[in-house]
């Protein structure tokens, strides 16, 4: 049996890829998309790829029939507008996966003071924050998925079994992260245009990034520490992927495999982490349209310097691919179901 | 039960989309990959986005081995070396899709004024061409198809149903084409590199390409007139694509919609082909990393000029794809089977 | 003496690059630059690449500032825009060079046939088509220059001479066009985004580009012969850089040398135009930047088919660098002045 | 009265730098250029860029005519050959500023341990290293300048001043570097071709880049203290630019206007340092094609980490603008000359 899925917000980037991926996915049967800007158009109209693929029109959003067409339910949209929607969407009894920060955090001090009055604060405490190696049994019996920050999820994902083996320091860990465009969404603004990312590479939210509060919620929550990371986005000129360099202090006398294999062995079930072998180096190439998150591992032991390298597509691994990776597991459905497709060797 | 496959010469860029699309296909078992070059290698330490998902080491190549584990060979090998091995193949039962042009032509010696003396010119009657759309029964039933080149693909689709119905002039068509870099291939060459080609656009091999005689012969063996296009070829700042925009005279006091409905009406049983509607232009975004040839259609009246504008993938529909499409036909498989993955919507 | 200039709509692309070579222009006092959305606001912090270099201010358009300030006056505005404030400017004496539509025309009709109708047809007679190469002696004693379009310029350039001599026919002609991005300007558009634009080439305004009736017309005054070309622009996925592939028909029993030596004798006095020996073909990254038009030639003696490739750069000889080449005659400069600087290789 | 200047190696990318920026210096006369790969062939048939600009012929090396021809030479080979020429052209009595690796180093041991063993040791002590704002009064009574590598230039320039003005610890310094392709040269290798570079994005040679030791003598040298920087390089899709991210712990109680106060009056008399306001973020499109090394700096002042970031064009500041920057210097010019075009908006 088919689990019934709709998209609200389906035009943007993530939103898209949402739309690919269910609508490729054997179990799912994708019956409902919505648009607030492009209500009445065929989704191929707005990505013609779909042509002949995807015969679903946009609609505006109506949570009745939301309701009657769908079991689980993807939010892709702007931060705040789904906190207006999902208490509703819950009570009906459906499921639903947010890719927005709406539902990320446990603190809403710590969501207020980087977004805005939260207006479903009493739903903080049972949403399940989406990281879906670290939280699957949570993730399992869940109603509400805070899906993770594309940023957040490559930077996580490499330390936190560092950290909980307390093989690196909590203490002044650095993020040095670059996305491609896409993770800019789908919006005309001057930034995004070509000509202004093209030969372009730059640093951008130094210091004021929404992801740093985020990434160092999960990282004290999942550690006992308090954790500050220093996060440095950059943007890349290209579509889809993403790398963080991540140093950290090694503790004293570990040699490099120590470290590669403590991954190795924390990742080791997981079908879409790829620890990489010493002198070995991910690039976003290899991930891209995948799942995949791809971690590579060097000590400068002179020095106890820890660098991991992390590369994930941001709209897959980082958005809509780790979502439906969160519905395979609230669905019992096998975790890689609709996401294990060959990548493309270029 | 599975088809076994091998892939000659899997580590160029139409080796490697032959190496990811057999993987991933529900009907084939893919036993064996030879490489020159890389012979002993993991496909995965030379295409890392294959890291855990395809564990063939690249052999040497040996004809008896590739005879024990395979009953479809696909070569893709330079032109020139696959007429010295396909006799043997052929001969010990083996069905053979080349992807080089050693097996397009029927002239012996146009093959051999644009390339080199033939070898295995006996086999030139036997091979079918395997521009899947137009010659479907004749793949179904052949040992030896020679694959069609990109550039006569994406020219070949659009033009010949409307030279068979008469509607335009076979004189004086102009092929004005454009491709992704990916085209030249793999090989080490100045040319390539990333800084010669971005930010880059050129004709090249203006007046002298090879597929222009493919282009010829093809659209005269299959409207029985002599025609020969004007084909200028482009190298686009992109990876992979491209997209043939093609002049004709049409014929007097026809409507644009004659010309579509007369491609739609050839198309209409062909899951690859999509006819776009009036005012739409394919992209090559559109069909990147997919088997589909999307074909848009405008006339200016006044003048009597079609013009035809169809995109493909080179590495798809225009290389591997269209190949294993063709060993669909030929092992009675359901056409789209291993080519059907909904399109990235960017 | 130096020339005192002002810039009418500064922030645009085309209006960037006339401050850049304006400002470093030996016979040129740039005093004043005005943008509707950006008054108040240094030219720097828009194009942070002028910093230190270039302390003007935009400044909302004031026509008494620029009376004042300035003996020569780019108008860099969208197309509607000009119209309403250029016989102003000219009545209070200033020489005007419109980068935009409205003062190419000859025939009020067709221009109003094509944009809207025009506000100031009177000075449709003694504006000058800036087309530097063909308009010298007028342009030298104008009051006011239509600055030729990107498209037009490129097309022009190598079809005029050999239009003149008779050397090809002036029916059928062809252009097919490739622009880059910059060509749609700096405005907020999700079709200029770089997720849109990247790895992506596509056909647009099939039929109905306005630089079309601009090519049509200044080829018929220039030729005495009623000419339509058939012109198909393509976006590329590329910042600047422009290519056409012009086919024409060529006069009976002529070789192609006759056709280079056409090009070469008609341009032999002029700096910016380079025709490229056989076998040469021009590529759009040796004139980036550049006031250069690079043309190459070729004849397919049997079908008697004419290929013509021109290459410039969109935003200089297409727009900026004309328009300065064109003040250079205006203000008896030596013609090259403040654009000679030396190619970037790559 | 111009000063005659030679490139050896002139048909790589920084050699093809060399010669656009000499070529248009108006105090230079370029005589020569040689080619090991291209003797005998126009440079403007490597660089069509250069067509009716530059009417050189590459020639074989020979040490005579470079000195009969030439008062200052730039070598802009691979390391290891330039040592094996130096010491005659020096002994000839001119003056040599040389790309390469070869007379970077003051020890020899770091260089042998890194390159290869030295032919040429007695020319260490002797050799000025070229950061220009930085040795300005060695350079100026130099023969030989060892011409900084471009990754240590983009981490040199912010780092000295605060170093030495004891703002920042000496320990525990990561430089996170991004570099486009150019710095790769123009060898045909796979791995700088477009299909393997565009759409990705890694780090490389982790561990183990030899521009790690340059970094890390002239740090120590330059401020008393042994320096070791955790220096990680990365590849950028695009042609020319590079962008480091420093992380420094900063010393106590210091606000962030210290650090950028310092930059801006260490680099007051400097043309090509601009230190950017707060907030403000370098971009490698800023400085494409220019001399300039755009510097911003931002303080986490709970965490005290500083993070400079500096942006350069890797051929221009990175190689031949401040080669030729240096060649001002030690002939009196203008520190400026030939190296004051305003940059390009975009």
């Amino acid at each position: 049996m088919k689990v019934r899925a709709a998209v609200i917000g389906a035009t943007g980037y993530a939103g898209a890829e949402l739309v690919r991926i269910l609508s490729g996915h054997p179990d799912v049967d994708l019956r409902l998309l919505t648009s607030r800007q492009h209500a009445g158009v065929p989704i191929e109209r707005i990505f013609p790829a779909f042509r002949r693929r995807i015969g679903l029109v946009c609609e505006a959003y109506d949570p009745e029939k939301v309701c009657r067409e769908a079991d689980v339910v993807f939010t892709a949209l702007p931060h705040q507008l789904p906190m207006g929607i999902v208490p509703e969407l819950l009570r009906k009894g459906l499921k639903v996966i947010d890719l927005s920060a709406d539902f990320r955090f446990k603190s809403r001090k710590c969501y207020e003071a980087f977004y805005q009055p939260h207006t479903a604060p009493e739903l903080l405490q049972e949403s399940v924050y989406g990281l879906s190696e670290w939280y699957r049994d949570a993730i399992r019996s869940a109603r509400l998925i805070g899906n993770p920050g594309c940023y957040p999820t490559s930077i996580l994902l490499p330390l936190l079994p560092l950290l909980r083996a307390r093989l690196i320091s909590p203490k002044g860990i650095i993020a040095d992260s670059k996305s491609g465009v896409s993770g800019a969404g789908r919006s005309a603004v001057v930034g995004s245009l070509y000509c202004e990312v093209a030969e372009s590479f730059k640093a951008y939210k130094v210091g004021n990034h929404r992801h740093n509060p985020e990434i160092d919620e999960v990282l004290s929550l999942g550690t006992g520490h308090e954790i500050h990371v220093t996060f440095i986005p950059h943007l890349l000129p290209m579509s889809r992927g993403m790398l963080s360099t991540i140093y950290a202090e090694a503790l004293p006398d570990l040699d490099e495999n120590v470290f590669r294999d403590c991954l190795k062995t924390a990742y080791a079930e997981c079908a879409f982490v790829r620890i990489l072998d010493a002198k070995q180096q991910p690039d976003t190439r290899n991930v891209r349209g995948t799942n995949y998150c791809d971690i590579g591992c060097h000590l400068d032991a002179s020095y106890r310097r820890l660098v991991l390298t992390s590369a994930i597509d941001n709209l897959v691994k980082g958005a809509a691919g780790q979502a439906v990776q969160n519905m395979n597991l609230m669905m019992g459905f096998d975790e890689t179901s609709g996401l294990d497709a060959i990548p493309y060797p270029l």
